[in-house]
C-alpha cells in the first residue's frame, strides 16, 4: 500500500488522495477547465514520498524484479494491489523481455517493443492502472474517447476483468480498430465528428451515466499508467538506461508518462539523468512542435494518416512540454509521406509490425542521424501499436 | 549441444543427423513421398538419447527456466545454439507468461496466449527453429507455402534475423495476412489455386533455387519447433499439467508437434502422463476426424472460413492421428457458424483476440460440457492466431 497526494500541474495546488478519490474529481479542483478544441488546464499529478520508498525497496531489490508487473512494486502506484485476488494479475501482464537491440546498417538502437501487449498497443499500461482503480473506487462501467488505440485498450482489459467498457470515437478511425473495439463488447458510440468533439461528448456520457471516465490526460491515472515503461526500461536495461528516448506524441500522454517514470527513478536515487525525450509529431498534427517554437497554442485540425497521434488539442500539452523541457529533449515533425516510408522499412529491417505513428520516430532517427544532439548517445525507439490495426496505411 | 537422430514416422528407418541434413533431405529417403491431394509419407521425426538428458537436466532445474527461451535447454533442441551470437536470441522471445486461467460462466479453463507471439501466431515456435536451423546449414533464403499464419511467420522472423524469405500462399487468404507478410519484406508469390497446390508449387521452386523449406510437416523442423509449447505449458503451470488439451487441426502440425513435446517430459520422467489432445476441426475441413472415423483418408476440397485450420489433405495427418491416439484424446469437427459465434464470445469473456480456428476450440469446449470425457478434468485451450489477421470473419 503506497502514500500519495494529488498535485496540480498548472497552479501547483496539493491535495489529499481522498479529497480527489471519494469525490470522482479528475482534475484540479481550484484551476482544472476542459474545454472544446483547447488543452486541458489543472491536469492532476500524483506524487509519493520517495524518502520513505527508498527506504523499503533498493536499487537492486528493484532491478531483480520481472518487468511488466507493476503490483510487485506496489509503493509506486495508487493502488492498493494487495485488496485484489491474485488471478487478475494473471490478465494484465506485459511482455517481460520486449526491448530488443537492432543495428541497421550500422546505427544501433533498441526498440521498446508494446505492439505486443494485451490488446496490441501502449495504451493497454494507462488501461491497467485505470481498470484497477475504477474495481477499487466499486465501479463497474468505464468510459473513453478515443481514435482507436485507447478505446480497443480499455474494451480489451474490461473484457479480462469483467468490466463494462463505452468508447467513444471519432467516425473516421481505422475499421479495425473499431471491430477490435466492438468485439471486446464494448459498447460503441461513433461522434460524427472529429477526436476533440468526440472527447467531449464522453466526458458529458460520463457524468451524466456516472462512468468512471479514461480520457486520455483527463483522468491522472491514464499517465500515472504510462510510466511503467520507464521501470521496464530500467529493469530489462539492467539500471543502462539509453539516452536518448524517441516518443511519438499526439495528446502528450505517454511522453509526459514515461518522463514521470524516469523523474521517480531519479528522486529514489537510481538513475543519475533521466533520458532526453524526443517528441516525435506528424506536420499534420504538430501542436506540441509549434507550442514549444513559439510558447503559444493554436488550434488546427489535425489531418495526419498517423491516428494514434493525430490531437489538434493535445489535451496534456503542458507537461508534454515539460518532459521534453525537463529531460532537455526536444520535439520535431515528419510529414506523413516520411513515416509511410518508414514504416515499411522499420518492419523489413526489425520485424516489429509497427503503425504509422510509431515509425514516425525511425523517421525522426533516420533525419537526425549526422545531428550532433545524437552523437554518441544510445537510443531507444518507443513502438506505441501494432500496425494491424490500421492496414490501410500499409496498402499505399 | 545436443546429439540426436531422425526417425521415419512411418517405415521406422533411422538416419543420422549428418545424413539427412547434409543432404538437404526432407522427408524419409526410403519411403517419403510428397504427392498432391494427399497426407504427405515418411515425415520425420528428431529423437534425442533422454537417458542421458535426465543425467545433466533435473525437472526441478528445468522448471526454474523461464517460458518461451528454448535456447536454455539446448539437450531438446537439434540445433547448436552455442554457436549463435546471443543477440540474435534477444529477437526470438516468445511470451513469458502467457498462460492465463478463467472462469465462465461457472466453467474453469486455462488458456495458452499465443495472439502475441512475435507475429502473433503460433506459427512463430516453428519459424524460430526452421531459421536457426537454416543459419546454422549456412542458407540465408526460406520458403513456405502458407494459407497466412505460417507465411507470415516465416517472413517476420526472417526480416528480424536479416533473412530472405518467399512465400506461397493461395489467392484467397485474408488480406491483413497478404499484407502482414509483405510488410515483412518477403518475396510473395500468389498460387492462383487452393493451398495444397500452393504447397506443391512451394516445394518445386525450392527445390529449383536451392532455398531451405519451411512446408508444414515437410519440414521436420516444424513438428519440432511446435514442440515448445509443452515445455512453455509444463514451466507456466510449475508441473502441474492440464488434464485436456484442446488443439485447433488443420495439417495436424501443432497437435503433433505439442503431443511431442509432452511425450520426452515422459521420457524425461518428468510427467507421469501426457494430457489427453482433442482435435477440434470445421465440419468443412474436417478429414482427420474422418480418418479416425473410418480409418481411410479421402481428399475433399477445405472450405471452412477459419483459414487457418482449412487443409482439404493434411500433409501431417498420420503424426496428427497418432498424437490424438496415444493421448487418449479424440477429434471433433464443429460448424463453420459455431466457430464464429464462439469467437465472438471467447473474445468478450476473456479479452483474447482469437482467429476462428482458435475459437473453434472453445466452440468444441462448450458443445462437451456435459461429456463424461471431460468430466472432473482440467482444460487448456491452445489459442493459437490474432483475430487481427482476419477482421472479415468478425465483420459478419
Amino acid at each position: 500500500m503506497s502514500i500519495y497526494k494529488y498535485i496540480c500541474s498548472d497552479c501547483e495546488s496539493e491535495f489529499e488522495a481522498t479529497q480527489i478519490e471519494s469525490n470522482f474529481i479528475y482534475l484540479c479542483p481550484n484551476c482544472g477547465l476542459a474545454e472544446k478544441n483547447k488543452p486541458l488546464k489543472g491536469v492532476l499529478e500524483i506524487e509519493y514520498d520517495y524518502n520513505s520508498i527508498s527506504k523499503t525497496l533498493t536499487r537492486d531489490n528493484f532491478l531483480k524484479l520481472e518487468s511488466g508487473k507493476i503490483w510487485l512494486y506496489p509503493q509506486l502506484w495508487p493502488v492498493d494491489f494487495a485488496k485484489f485476488n491474485s488471478r487478475i494479475f494473471e490478465k494484465l501482464v506485459l511482455p517481460t523481455n520486449n526491448l530488443t537491440r537492432y543495428n541497421i546498417d550500422g546505427n544501433n538502437f533498441a526498440v521498446l517493443d508494446e505492439t505486443r501487449n494485451p490488446t496490441l498497443s501502449y495504451k493497454d499500461r494507462a488501461s491497467i492502472l485505470v481498470t484497477l482503480k475504477a474495481m477499487e473506487l466499486g465501479i463497474s462501467e468505464i468510459a473513453a474517447a478515443s481514435t482507436g488505440n485507447a478505446g480497443s485498450s480499455l474494451a480489451g482489459i474490461c473484457a479480462r476483468l469483467g468490466l463494462t467498457s463505452h468508447i467513444y470515437v471519432p467516425k473516421n478511425i481505422p475499421e479495425a480498430k473499431r471491430i477490435q473495439i466492438e468485439a471486446y463488447g464494448a459498447n460503441l458510440v461513433v461522434v460524427d465528428g472529429d477526436y476533440d468533439l468526440t472527447f467531449d461528448k464522453c466526458l458529458e456520457d460520463s457524468k451524466i451515466n456516472g462512468w468512471y471516465n479514461r480520457n486520455t490526460a483527463y483522468n491522472p491515472h491514464t499517465i500515472e499508467g504510462k510510466k511503467s515503461a520507464a521501470f521496464d526500461i530500467f529493469i530489462q536495461t539492467a539500471g543502462s538506461i539509453p539516452d536518448v528516448i524517441f516518443v511519438p506524441v499526439g495528446d502528450g500522454v505517454i511522453i509526459s508518462g514515461i518522463h514521470k517514470g524516469f523523474s521517480e527513478l531519479s528522486k529514489l536515487g537510481w538513475i543519475e539523468k533521466s533520458p532526453q525525450l524526443i517528441g516525435v509529431q506528424s506536420d499534420k498534427s504538430d501542436a506540441i512542435v509549434r507550442y514549444i517554437d513559439t510558447n503559444t497554442f493554436e488550434y488546427k485540425a489535425a489531418t495526419t494518416i498517423a491516428d494514434s497521434i493525430s490531437a489538434g488539442a493535445p489535451r496534456n500539452l503542458n507537461l508534454a512540454v515539460k518532459a521534453i523541457k525537463e529531460s532537455k529533449g526536444f520535439a520535431i515533425a515528419i510529414s506523413d509521406e516520411a513515416i509511410l516510408i518508414s514504416q515499411k522499412e522499420f518492419i523489413k529491417s526489425t520485424g516489429v509490425f509497427c503503425e504509422p505513428s510509431s515509425a514516425a520516430t525511425y523517421a525522426a532517427y533516420k533525419n537526425l542521424l549526422t545531428d550532433k544532439r545524437l552523437e554518441d548517445k544510445s537510443v531507444l525507439h518507443l513502438i506505441t501499436g501494432n500496425g494491424l490495426k490500421d492496414i490501410e496505411s500499409l496498402k499505399r
